[in-house]
């Protein structure tokens, strides 16, 4: 019995991006090996595809690619063993396999036998279960180390007869991705699992934005007596190099990171950030543009973009009508000085005055409704578009969770966009984290007026958010209770919401479906996101 | 051993509305047994909650509703048997379930066994299979008769189960959406079941457009020796009304539904009309309109508007702006003439002049490029949802699927609507349906200038889409490859398209995915249409 260095590697493998990711791997092996030293790397689940690779899988081509860079990679594995994740077909069947790897051969693969098909997961559409498959337990001087992939670990069984075939220590790879109050979550299940089984466990997590996911890293150590040792940063790039003493099945004390402020706002504000920089980047964008109205979430848009990507890379864009305040403009100005971002103003009034008059004999005689407020919100997702297309860079859109449920937003107008950071917060949650950030690091990044001012689209003379929607803590709170935690119109009714009130939100949230289908990926920060992670019919006849 | 007279209860039965399917399933059960003197009367797949029912499934209020439904149901049943759809909660875990129900009871649950997971369905995500589930048979004046539902007929375990349990019929529920060349591969699978058990089978398929899915009714009976009979109408609400005879395991003759013209044109017009047809009504909507280009796209969605929902609901609108050739006024006014539409004109020109000036300061130095393009695009997606917020009606979107695949489309422009029927035809598709639809029902109703025109954008002078893409024939064989059967681009070269083609197309498939993920749905009709059926990542970098 001895000691085992591992390094995790907590790096972004971007989905599809095969022949990259196999280069990555192959100098992440020899920098294990050469640097730090390692006698096992371990890399993410589907580390080779990308997680996840959705209906890439579907693709012939596309699995004989990842099974030649399985082999390449193998030939790499000299002097070090490594576990990497591969999506493995064989015949029409294709399993979430991980490999170890060592001295130039694939000595063993490992199926994964939990397959998530829930929220934001849809492994069985691609995955099958072996049932010959069994547990992986390979040696390591002199160690029995056994491999699980991820969901495998939230069930007893794996580990349990990976223990049995001797395993003590056991390393998992994951892709598993953010939503608040996960970690603690999770380090209660090692905590659990390691006391249970006696076992020793190496937890690697992914890092990076896919899509409407982020994957936080966050990777993790327990000792085979259910401590739990500090994580690898959230949302960081890193190795995490960690020596096991077999003897003792604990990890051996080191200068584990410091992960700096680990509140709920915290890490919310880097899965936000950490999104927007790899949208961007696995989307070629270096910059981006965006609408700032004076309003909230814009403000929060902006300060998230500038963190992201660098105030240089940002541009915000003023879309002034008569309708909008001389305060609105002043609190933008304001804004864009503070953080030194390039401000530029296009009036919207020519565009709006060209669409009255094209559409007045049409109109004649009809009285104005939402749809001249409409009209504004579409001239300014129009000429964003249209800077965004003379200029490149990418057009963030700023509705909330909330706007999103409700459909308070225009679709083709203020939902213009590619990507949409603040789709998964509601709008008291968009004043939580606004105050937040203007807490941490220096002056105030979003003007306190914009705070604490009320909500307006100002679409019309006067108007503010609340002459259309109750309160935001009232339709937060219907709305949380709704879609977040699935209760029925009855329950919410029950817990003290007028019930005109709630019925009128479940109606606005019933049929602004279209608009959510039609709507830009943001990153995923709840248990229940608007997308992937909630899919609800368009032509739906429940009202319950 | 007797004659069952069997009623098939062939109608759509709405997702989500619970309520109204209930008060539907117990008219047409007194129906069933008092007008049609049926023995037992069966009811679609799923028929209480509708399909597919999406995460309303996830809704604990939702399944309890749909539990006292059949309750509701079962009462009803006095003198007749029925075999009704629903979802069945235990505790957490939910079944794809049909009961018999008689005189008052629920007298068996059968629980589906074979739970599809892949194309566009998704039962793993809301489904268990019960380890205990078996087979389900009851007796019915003296006949066995099994259950199954849907999937578990493409299995040839549950029928073996079944007649081993006795069964010498079977009631197959089924909620089967339409694709091309469907019909041929269930007939074939129906004579070899039947053949092989020696049990008669009589299949029922839901009818009606929900979302991007058209379920094509077209349910159809087998006799025990392999003979299946002539189906249903397809897309058409209806009884489907059998005397099964026992000793002979046979289905006695009667007059069979001459369906018509059933070629593939045929059938995809009336998937297309339908979709129309049922998005429409299930979404509130009595009007549609659509912009009226004198191109083949807009021409044919007119075609189909008409079909779909009467002249009188459908307003078209010509947009044209100093592009628009004379022809193109001409043709879209000829068509509305011989359709009997009415007709109205929106010059986008002020609205163009008002973003130009707009964006004039900002433009200033800058050559002309697509951006000019997108914002005529624009300006006229713009006026046409203008139209859709101040009258009412649903604008349809006219995109191909040959357009979607490359992003030869605006987003926010011409993309802009809330129903697609277009979407999953390609470009020569759209000229095959239009040929095919002028040779039937009288004078042509899309003008032959039209359809041989060659097609542009109109959207600067001389423009065909011919300069930026290559000819229709090349691009639609090379996306049918890649796109329909995942071919690889080495295998696309391989069949004898140009490389440095065949790059162009990949690379515009690729990079617009984005666009795809904000797009309206549309009528599935292929093998592999884009949307629920064809699930890619965003950021993708594979280049195969």
């Amino acid at each position: 019995m001895t000691s085992l260095r591992i390094a995790l590697a907590q790096f972004d493998f971007p989905v599809g991006a095969v022949a990259q990711n196999t280069d990555n791997i192959i100098a992440m092996i020899a920098e294990a090996r050469d640097e730090h030293g390692a006698d096992l790397v371990v890399f993410p689940e589907l580390a080779i595809s990308g997680y996840p690779p959705e209906d890439l899988l579907l693709r012939p081509g596309f699995l004989q690619d990842c099974a030649q860079a399985l082999q390449r990679i193998a030939a790499a594995t000299t002097g070090i063993a490594a576990v990497v994740g591969w999506p493995q077909a064989t015949g029409s069947v294709v399993y979430n396999a991980a490999s170890v790897l060592r001295d130039g051969k694939i000595e063993h693969t490992y199926r994964k036998r939990e397959l998530p098909n829930y929220a934001v997961f849809d492994e069985r559409r691609y995955f099958d279960v072996d049932p010959d498959g069994g547990s992986c337990v390979f040696e390591l001087k002199g160690v029995p180390v056994g491999v699980l992939v991820c969901e495998d670990l939230w069930f007893a069984e794996p580990l349990a007869d990976t223990v049995r075939q001797g395993a003590q220590l056991v390393v998992v790879p994951n892709a598993s991705p953010y939503e608040r109050g996960k970690h603690a979550q999770r380090d209660a299940l090692l905590a659990e699992r390691t006391a249970e089984s006696g076992a020793a466990i190496a937890y690697l997590n992914v890092v990076g934005g896919q899509d409407a996911l982020v994957f936080d890293g966050a990777s993790v150590v327990a000792d085979g007596d259910g401590t739990v040792h500090p994580a690898a940063a959230a949302f960081t790039d890193q190795w995490l190099v960690v020596d096991y003493d077999a003897p003792t099945r604990r990890f051996l004390p080191r200068e584990w990171i410091d992960d700096g402020d680990e509140s709920m706002d915290a890490l919310a504000w880097r899965a936000v950030t950490r999104g927007i920089q790899d949208y961007c980047r696995k989307n070629g964008f270096k910059k981006v543009w965006l609408g700032l109205s004076g309003g909230i979430d814009s403000a929060l848009v902006l300060a998230l973009a500038v963190d992201a990507l660098g105030a240089d890379n940002v541009t915000a864009v003023r879309l002034p009508s008569r309708y909008t305040a001389d305060m609105s403009n002043d609190l933008a100005a304001e804004q864009c000085r503070a953080l030194g971002v390039k401000l530029e103003a296009v009036s919207i009034e020519p565009v709006f005055e060209g669409l009255m008059s094209a559409l007045g004999p049409m109109f004649e005689g009809q009285a104005a409704d939402v749809t001249e407020e409409n009209l504004q919100s579409r001239s300014r997702g129009v000429i964003l578009m249209a800077l965004s297309n003379k200029f490149g860079g990418l057009l963030l859109t700023t509705g909330n969770k909330s706007e999103y449920a409700v459909g308070y937003a225009t679709i083709y107008g203020d939902m213009c966009g590619g990507y949409a950071p603040l789709k998964d917060l509601y709008k008291t949650e968009v004043f939580g984290l606004s105050k937040w950030r203007n807490t941490v690091g220096g002056a105030p990044v979003i003007p306190p007026a914009v705070i604490s001012r009320p909500p307006s689209a100002e679409l019309r003379d006067n108007q503010t958010d609340q002459d259309s929607l109750p309160a935001y803590d009232v339709l937060d709170g219907i709305l949380y209770r709704f879609v977040d935690q699935e209760q029925s119109r009855e329950e919410i009714v029950a817990a003290g919401y007028a019930a005109e009130v709630v019925d009128r939100v479940l109606r606005l949230v019933r049929t602004s479906e279209w608009k959510r289908h039609q709507a830009a990926p943001g990153p995923k920060v709840s248990r229940r996101a608007f997308g992937r992670e909630r899919r609800y019919p368009i032509s739906n006849g429940y009202k319950g």
